[in-house]
């Protein structure tokens, strides 16, 4: 649609390529098709792409999109339906009966809604584990995000499958329908190592493995995960999955809040992949992730929100300053878990997490994803430091323009492959009539 | 300028009088000079204000404006221009030096650019310990906002002044010159108990009390300083205080991260006011203050940002959002400090901490100090519960409206009495020649 034809350059106050690069002040960034040509300053780039089209973002810090590598995109729908409760209250009086009641056409509303939320916040690709994976990849593909979607998989019915079997038959397919579409990508969900049994735990580890996707597990997330575990398999949650053979560097394992210092040592040794959501670990009160411990050990660690009914926003500008500063408090030591490590969790780490060799920097032959903070506002000034300004002062509101492989799903500030008005007015109706009171559901 | 001669009513989606009373869905507020007539739904008041002029904000939550009850609002100057570094290094390689270079003229363009921030995510009184505060309260009369500004008293020099008795003849001719201005209030800021010595301590109090002004200062903010005062005086440095005899309802204690239980009885029993800085604390490496224990104490504790070189930002949104998540990842335990208690922090207790018994509720007779939310926006969406929304789903930049004392200071999300187009390019300008690099500072 607004794909580039010629190259296309966006020129802002700095370019940041990277967190751990010298931030480029008046900086470009040249796009020819989904790819990134070349990142430097202006001056090296003014002449040099005769016919280019140039966009000027005088006030845009230029940075490589946000990868939210752990969400449940459509519980956006259950924002602030119940907050500040026991877990098991919250789980089975308000998010498992509100769950029972889902629908194909409500799921697709919601991911729409939790699109919008993540265009606007900065996010080009997230990572997803709900239901109904197939009618997300509807939306996410008619909005333009890249996405790799997992199907939840556990030993009993979810509100979409029957059984493990319906889920890999059904992520088969999908893979093989999107095959040509590098935007939509999946992955093998077995929800938590509690909640499938070994059979099914190894026989989706299997699969995975037979069609290269990346397995997605929540693991160690509460206290009680990690004691049940071990009075059940006498062993840790961590040491459980390596006993059936699912650590490897295809492993994306979620939360990881409860572990031994010989948990940190085999995540590392087995380069599997933790996601950070310390926003939710803290709303749930399930704990306090060993955050600075696990990068100590050079455990690749990305960063995710989680859903929005434990957080309450998809807002990844805000989950990398809170990941930056809890570390710092909890070990009263301020130079744990730095700016330019947070930022880079927000994206490197994430792209590393789902085997993609092309995301999560402003680099040649990269893809084209990439956001513009808009620096003119008064939280956001004097700007002395590109990253800091980033992980402490911005928020999501603060992202002006986000380009997916090429394409502006956002462009100053509107939103271009979605209809919010119309969006906004339909959310409105859900909240007027929340789904979950129609009527009780199975 | 805008002032209500006839009511002024504004009309939401919600109304939100206090954080624990039930929002008013389809509600409005009356406003009468700079006072709040009633608040209650549209049917009750349609028809009872004939002329009055009527403002619709059909997708607004009009709230309390939030109290950000400690701030060094000047120190967005110094945003981002150190992070990450062990405390002594960052003080006294950057922000002391910096400090030094400070004028009268910096301290109001920084102050200026400070209010923009405050209004913009929605703070309507901050309170603020400094240098320069004369100067500071000439801008903050001029923008429109409320504050409680502090000089900054030391055993030594400050950038401002000579000695603690120049501070007391300041602090004595503004009370007197601002006597008439109910928006410019002030306080008696003796800095720490170990910047201070014991007299100055003492005297400090005594002149507060005399001048009935509250009396502000850092307290048992870091491990050094509690372990320090023991080793010192062999008591804690709430019970120094207490020995000084300056605890009582009138003392603002700011930060009280390391207590002995002892010590929350004590700050309960003399009634004395906690500013709680959690972003700050977190980011400095300071520890973790025992909020949830404060709070079950009946401890009157409000919420502050901090100065931005340790947050690094002034949003007050951001910051209840820690404030009621923290304890729970801490205390594994999601039903401590809910977000109502998060909100009060923010709103009554900071009123009450000054002594204002008129500010920090939407109540008739209370001072016209509100804020608009604007919900039409994809993470505000859907909104169930409009406190959980405020607390765990917005920032800053979701405020619209900010009105002080029946005055609006933003409209429609455009600054009042700020030019912020002039403003920015100012900071602009001090950005690309920090004023600290003209050389060395004395």
């Amino acid at each position: 649609m607004n794909e580039t034809k010629e190259e296309l350059i966006l020129r802002g106050e700095f370019v940041l390529a990277s967190p751990f690069e010298e931030p480029i002040k008046g900086g470009a960034v040249v796009i020819k098709k989904d790819r990134i040509v070349e990142c430097g300053p202006w001056t090296d780039i003014e002449s040099k792409y005769p016919g280019a089209r140039l966009l000027e973002r005088s006030s845009g810090l230029i940075a490589p999109g946000l990868i939210n590598c752990h969400t449940h995109a459509p519980m956006v729908l259950l924002r602030g339906m119940a907050d500040d409760l026991p877990l098991k209250t919250w789980l089975e009086k308000y998010i498992f009966p509100a769950e029972a009641c889902l629908t194909k056409e409500i799921v697709k509303t919601a991911t729409l809604l939790a699109c919008a939320e993540m265009i606007r916040s900065g996010t080009t690709t997230f990572v997803d584990m709900y239901f109904f994976e197939r009618q997300m990849a509807q939306v996410v593909e008619q909005v333009g995000l890249r996405a790799y979607l997992g199907e939840g998989i556990f030993d009993f019915p979810s509100p979409a499958f029957e059984n493990a079997e319906k889920v890999m038959e059904e992520t088969r397919d999908l893979v093989v329908h999107y095959k040509d579409n590098p935007l939509i990508n999946f992955t093998v969900d077995p929800h938590t190592p509690y909640t499938c049994s070994s059979n099914i735990l190894v026989a989706s580890a299997e699969f995975a493995r037979a069609h290269r996707l990346p397995i997605v597990t929540h693991l160690s997330e509460t206290r009680w995960e990690f004691d049940e575990t071990r009075s059940i398999h006498s062993k840790t949650p961590v040491k459980y999955l390596d006993e059936l053979g699912l650590l490897g560097p295809d492993l994306v394992a979620v939360h990881c809040v409860w572990l031994e210092e010989s948990d940190i040592d085999l995540l590392a040794q087995k380069n599997v992949n933790v996601v950070h959501c310390p926003e939710s670990n803290l709303k749930l009160g399930s704990g306090i992730s060993p955050l600075a411990r696990l990068l100590d050990a050079r455990v690749n660690v990305a960063l995710g929100t989680d859903g929005a009914a434990s957080n309450n926003n998809l807002d990844m500008l805000g989950e990398m300053d809170v990941a930056a500063k809890l570390p710092k408090g909890i070990l009263q030591d301020p130079s744990v878990v730095t700016a330019e490590q947070a930022m880079y969790m927000a994206t490197e780490a994430g792209a590393k997490a789902m085997g993609a060799k092309d995301l999560g920097r402003l680099e040649p032959g990269f893809q084209a994803d990439l956001i513009v903070i808009d620096l003119d506002r008064p939280h956001l000034r004097p700007c002395y430091n590109p990253v800091s300004q980033m992980v402490y002062s911005a928020t999501g509101g603060d992202v002006s323009d986000v380009m997916v492989a090429g394409k502006f799903v956002m462009e100053k500030g509107r939103l271009v492959t979605i209809d919010e008005e119309k969006l906004l007015s339909q959310i409105r109706s859900f909240q007027n009539q929340p789904f979950w009171q129609e009527g009780p559901c199975s």
